[in-house]
């Protein structure tokens, strides 16, 4: 059993259960962000977590050990063609400049952790249509100058 | 004059005269990020918000205009590899599944607009080490059915 | 049972029956652009349209709950060679620019929405020998300055 | 004098007379479309049309000869990143096997021609918010069988 | 079945009976260039020579309705590395554009049709050595000005 | 002086006089494929038709030199965007493995020698519309066994 | 019975029996290269010499037909990091500006031949410790010129 | 004074003495193909005889420690056209496995070094045409194991 | 039975019998970094190591023969995404000119062997939090001039 | 004045002066890895350290302030050619899945950082020739779990 049976396994539990993220997120008591890249094979949980998960979605124990395994990420270096994913790659291209501009302006010579990082995804009504708010927050580290 | 142009005359200017985006962006009354993007040739400003960036920066007239000017969106479609800004790619390329999952989620077929759009970058004392809070925010869009 | 598999189930019905896709949109009550590119996996069917597609062509009852999942639309990044489907990207090559002139002229500084969008096509007869027309509608969106 | 030097002419009158596209299109007779990409360097302008536009913005004689030239149409095969332009290749990836099916089942083995073509743009108000309108027509062309 | 399918099964009926491409296509009437591409799945055949073929090769009667379905063209952007293949490229590379400045020369700014086009292969016998004879013709093609 | 300025010495000439390639070639007595691609630096003329060529377009005495220099012919990998040309390449995409196929079924394993090797562009009348003929020449070589 | 399928069946009894590549050239009567090339699938092999490999290493009857036929030489354009194959793609990187300047000094326009063709491989003692000894050689071809 | 500056002058002096490679060479008492390599900036020359070049030439003083210098080899990895080079990388790829299993039947699990290297040019003399011969000898390396 | 499956008989027997890799190393008396690299398949074992690495973790006895094949070495040649060895290509990005710098201002025109290496990883405990240390050792070796 | 100007600045100094990197390094009292990537603009140089560099090498004022700026790291996501930067490439290449492995044996979940990093490169004697050992150190960094 692999991480891409477990994530297979768990989409098809979700289906049939018709949980959703924010409800296994909240049975196993983690945020819905890291859940779910859990649960797509992007992240490893912790290994009580990943026993809660088992139970809550009836998957077989060995789900449980592969989970919490540290998975190798691999991702296409191609911008994906999906829309929703897509357009977040399109603000990088616009914005990431910007980003080193006034991350550099406010920390000195270092960089964002993406190791660790946390992140919330969050629709919010407003009057001129609901909106996606996206926060993401990685600790700032120094370049080290020896 | 063309935003190349501009972005290098801000750029001399600023470090002239030690101002940061932050200043920047406060005299001119709009967003940080906004104010850095437009500067960098990624936006076009409105006609009264450059004039008064021109004034503050003691540029030359025309370049009020061309910040007005509507921009052709280049980027390399290469991941960057300055590790401040790749660290947001690879963010993008463990979450991006998650992004769709979560916003679809939330709010059905659709996607989050890149157009429709806003974003905040902070840095945010932490016990264990500062951290860069990126807050994005665009308004959920359903797909057409017809 | 994947989206891919309904595509192929369609296809085959579509070859026994002689179905035209003309014939099948008529049948759902929805156009033919739309009604292809979700038998082809690239839209999700509102569920009720689905199911009179499922009931018509005489496909499984799962395959209407398929045909309404939200996809990922994934296409290669590369230029398709059929050359029906080539001669449109090369018009795009050729035009691109001249779209974004005319659109930002009449609009200002902003897009033509690829979701809130709608597609028609046609062989209208013409002396010189017919000719295809094809019709794009899609909302503009002006870009957000903050 | 080449191609480039005489859009860079252009753009240069254009943005010091103020005059739109659609107004030199209609000086010299011809669509907007064609006017735009020939004056962008992707069309030969037929040479009476394009002395008339020589005139109409005061630029050297050599023009008329230049714009008149057969261009070797030179684009990027990678997806441009403008999201005004990067739109229509979306929707290129999306609907492309759709337009396939439907201009073959009107047609018969064949092609939508990219060289006896035109194309229009209009926007046109709608209540929800104005909506681009493209419109293109190219004559149809059977395979040969031999 | 499929056309890649029906293509093996040719190649299989090729090698067992020792047929050769022209004893093919004088089975069927039509020209060698032609029915070796349509037998490879990059044409359409005519239904009633379809049906001859399938009659000559002793292949199953689904394969004529296959070999007359309208194919997709699919072939790879990368230059192929078979010498045999490779060698028409590095003529494409070496004499592209003499050939357009030939063509255009004699007929003005168009193309020459990959659509309505044949083409015939020969060996000739020639006093230094035999010489392979390759003979393309399509209609030329004028590009629209409107 | 190399190549390239060679090229843009001979264009200018050309243009200036209203002499065609075809006219170029007959007064050096070469062909008319062989004469223009020298001449656009894909192949060295020899020594003596250089110099009358030099004398006919009155170019400076060292463009001959040049013109019987032995070329590094570089092209670019990618398939090339103007119509013109492309249709080259689509035309081997479709039929690159039929060429092999009648090619090797014509004189055993081996290949048609892009060396060895000569071509003609003709403009034919034809009552549906007048079609370009492109002839290609090249040895057969088999493969050597040792 | 494909050529793979013929190559994976000597790999295995070239393991199984101990043989040497050198053992099986010369039992057929032909150079290392060429033996171990046909061997690989990228050569076709004498009918004759292709029916004593069979016996020689007790292979079904059919693969003697099968090494006897015309291959598609299919290889990865991109250069291969198997660090032994590397080296030559290094060589070739850092030489290849100067094989062309030697060979076309000694022979005038023209080239190598990869077709007619041969290429030796040595381990040579040397008091440094051993050398491998690579000898290619083709025959030279003029470019025509006509 | 950089290294494409002293290749510059160099093949200027060539063209204005008419030295071929085999007499520069041989004026300074090293090999043809590792002087032309030296030359054309990609391997270093000896000092002294990088000295007796700049004489040999009448080249200024400062190319000799120009020529002396560590270069940093820079070739694209994208197989080049020029066809005399490329034929070389068509070998390299019908013959790059053979290559490997040869070298390491012969000699182990290694490599032969692109370090420890040289390298022949030669044009033969053979009843069916001259023929080129190149030789090539590089160092066996063994893998370490530890 | 191939180096792949034996690799994933490997992992497998690691899991159950919760072997570290440390151990395994032990037990056979080689570095960890050879007998992982050795194990992951991109290495050949001696073979008396082999077999006891076989009787060590269970494996069947042709294991012991495949592990002491010589491996053909292939790798994606685009940069690998898993952030953990993604930091290793960006080190060798930021300091790959650096390194060339040093080794040939230690040692002279040459490099640092890739085959006469060997490489050491350790985890060191430190005050600011524990440090990763990769030490790597290659022979240096100078370019032949001839 | 930029990064690039002060590197060429630096390096011509450095011919002229004889002086090596070791020298510089020791000077301003910095490591040859950190002061010799931050003189090709890799890394931002404490200012005072700058100003050293600055005395030492007789640069202008100017170039301290620039050698102490945020640099923007690029460098080309292909492999780099030379061979000196190549081996290290094909070093991670072969031992970039161990290099994971055994990271995160030893540590958990996480990485070895880039950015909290340091280097150290020597020239070691050995009997069998000298050795380049080159040692990296990075901060151990854990995945967040949230």
């Amino acid at each position: 059993m692999n991480k891409l049976e477990v994530t297979e396994m768990i989409m098809e539990r979700k289906r049939t259960t018709g949980m959703t993220w924010a409800a296994i997120a909240e049975a196993i008591g983690m945020s819905e962000v890291f859940t779910t890249s859990a649960c797509l094979g992007m992240n490893s949980m912790p290994r009580d977590k990943a026993d809660i998960l088992v139970t809550t979605l009836g998957l077989p124990q060995e789900a449980g050990m592969v989970l919490a395994e540290y998975p190798t990420k691999i991702f296409a270096q191609q911008i994906p063609t999906d829309p929703c994913i897509y357009r977040f790659y399109e603000i990088m291209g616009v914005y990431g400049d910007t980003l080193k501009e006034l991350i550099q302006e406010k920390g000195g010579d270092g960089i964002m952790s993406a190791i660790d990082f946390d992140m919330k995804v969050e629709k919010v009504p407003y009057p001129k249509g609901d909106r996606i708010v996206v926060t993401m927050s990685g600790k700032f580290l120094s370049y080290n100058q020896w």
